[in-house]
């Protein structure tokens, strides 16, 4: 620790994200990046944007975006919030829609960034763990709080829970922001923004990063009460006004307008999904019932550590969570039918 | 304020960024945009990149590109931090790199998002008066704090602090970060990066948004001792892990590739800069020295609102602050020698 840093920092525990490999030619599992490149409708769109107005600011509010979205979810503007990825998002909802004073809950086993977050604003947490088979349950979620946070489905595991069940949670909290991440919602689960309306308390976030192809773009965003949206552009304009730029709004834009390429990339991941699953069940592994676009499995003997290590020695990549409860599991996405295959004959061979 | 807010929200003041007016034909020289486009080489580098790996994250240290900067600094990737827009950079240091028990010093007139910062994350500030000619004194920065920032040159003044000065603070601070917020320093002035191995408390932040022409890309960065950036980048990887695109990553490198572009838009903004300088003093305006891509401008009868308004209403758009000291000023942007030409002769209506 240098004596110029403030006392803050010392005590942060960075989140470390999956591993960006340089080497070309691996079979890159480890970050659940779509298979299928973005839409031609958003190269173009971004290549009508790419001149001399880069000098220019991009819109700060990011209307026409907004529009698009809330129009997409037959919601409107004022309940659409934008940002640098759903990481940014995430971040501006625990500095301004959690009580810091209470903990904020969120499941054992789930997205690593909330704890960093907590860190960061100095919030406390206390993690409810999931059940035996890896479910969240809505009757742990009835416990004093500052808020409520669980990616649906749930990451690493994949596990969705159905919409009921969420208003179950969201009922049980009305004096509480209930937030939904939805990263992988678009994999074979229902959105909760259709519930926004009904629930105040309800704040949806999602992410063009995953079944929109774009993590190299960076944006997601949040739909929720105008309430709630209003805190977010409070925090966000004390922060950075102009988080989107001019490219990342008029690709994301065309990645709401190109409908048939979404349905086309997702069914195609789902139905590779079904087949992984098949297949690495078929090897002796336990896999988690998925609606996201990576499976969660662990091999009934070998151990997930070993398994990681000899699939990279082939130069294919996973994600293992040296975590409690889930150290026996791999992280898969699901790639294209080359690198699935590929997944496959490796693992065989281990 | 809803039941939902953080109380912390509630307690925000944010950032009012200049005006981006959606109408066509507007003379804009209200947000300091650089008149001329960024390279061609920045667009095609872009092109280079817009292809299916949009599907795959950026490189979150955004190696490559700290490289670049490095080399063109003559320093090391190590004391490079990139951000979302300096604005972003701004925010990490605020909240990594300063003393929050103690008051953080910036110049009385400056730019207005240091104490947004300093309310965001409940940091107290003190401001210092500049003096009558609207000039830094180091002397007034010889007083206990929690940190020092200021522009160089200064906004929305646009006079510049010589470097010898810049020392005087930076030695009079020795266990206090001292921040040099360099947006406009490729306008005439000379950067304080060539410092950093020399104080190990200085930190420099720059831009690309204006004296490389994009600001519509939000890429900014620091430089300093490498304690120093590791403090930002684990604030960074608390908050967001990727705040840099693609195509942004590969804009910003080829920016820095093509200095003959950047020299000719940098010394075609001077040329004007001093030509709109004499007019507006033609015309009976006291204008500050500046060494920025605006000029400050009073006129020695008409009231800078009066003024304000009568542009607009000729579509010629400039920066009025409705702030003590300075409420009688216009900051206007350089813009081309056509907008610049409107500028006078709507003036001269006036």
């Amino acid at each position: 620790m240098s004596k110029f840093w403030s006392p803050l920092v010392n005590d942060l525990v960075p989140y470390v994200p999956g591993e960006q490999p340089k080497m070309a030619n691996l079979v890159k599992l480890n970050t659940n990046e779509n298979p299928f490149g973005p839409s031609p409708k958003v190269i173009e769109a971004i290549q009508a944007e790419l001149n001399d107005n880069l000098r220019l600011y991009p819109d700060p509010e990011g209307e026409s975006l907004r529009q698009t979205i809330a129009a997409y979810h037959g919601i409107r503007p004022g309940q659409v919030f934008l940002g640098n990825g759903s990481d940014e998002v995430l971040a501006h909802i625990f500095y301004g829609l959690f009580q810091h004073g209470d903990p904020i809950l969120f499941p054992d086993v789930t997205y690593s960034f909330y704890p960093v977050y907590c860190g960061l604003y100095d919030i406390p947490s206390k993690t409810v763990p999931l059940t035996g088979t890896f479910e969240i349950n809505p009757e742990d979620y009835k416990q004093p709080n500052g808020g409520v946070i669980f990616p649906n489905p749930n990451a690493p595991t994949g596990r969705y829970l159905g919409l009921q069940r969420v208003e179950e949670i969201l009922c049980a909290n009305p004096d509480r922001v209930v937030v939904v991440d939805e990263a992988y919602i678009d994999f074979g689960g229902q959105t909760a923004i259709n519930l926004v309306d009904q629930y105040p308390n309800l704040l949806v976030s999602q992410t063009l990063s995953k079944a929109r192809s774009l993590a190299g773009l960076r944006v997601g965003f949040a739909v929720g009460h105008p309430d709630l949206i209003e805190a977010l552009n409070r925090v966000k304009n004390s922060f950075n006004s102009y988080p989107l730029d001019r490219l990342a709004l008029a690709g994301a834009q065309a990645a709401y307008e190109d409908e048939a390429w979404f349905r086309t990339c997702c069914d195609g991941v789902i139905s590779e999904r079904e087949r992984v699953t098949a297949a690495l069940e078929g090897l002796g592994f336990e896999v988690l019932p998925s609606k996201a676009n990576f499976v969660f499995a662990r091999h009934k003997e070998q151990a997930g550590k070993v398994l990681a290590k000899g699939l990279r020695e082939q130069g294919i990549i996973v994600r293992h969570f040296n975590k409690p409860r889930i150290s026996e599991f791999l992280r898969i996405t699901i790639g294209t039918v080359e690198q699935n295959e590929a997944l496959i004959a490796g693992l065989e061979t281990l």
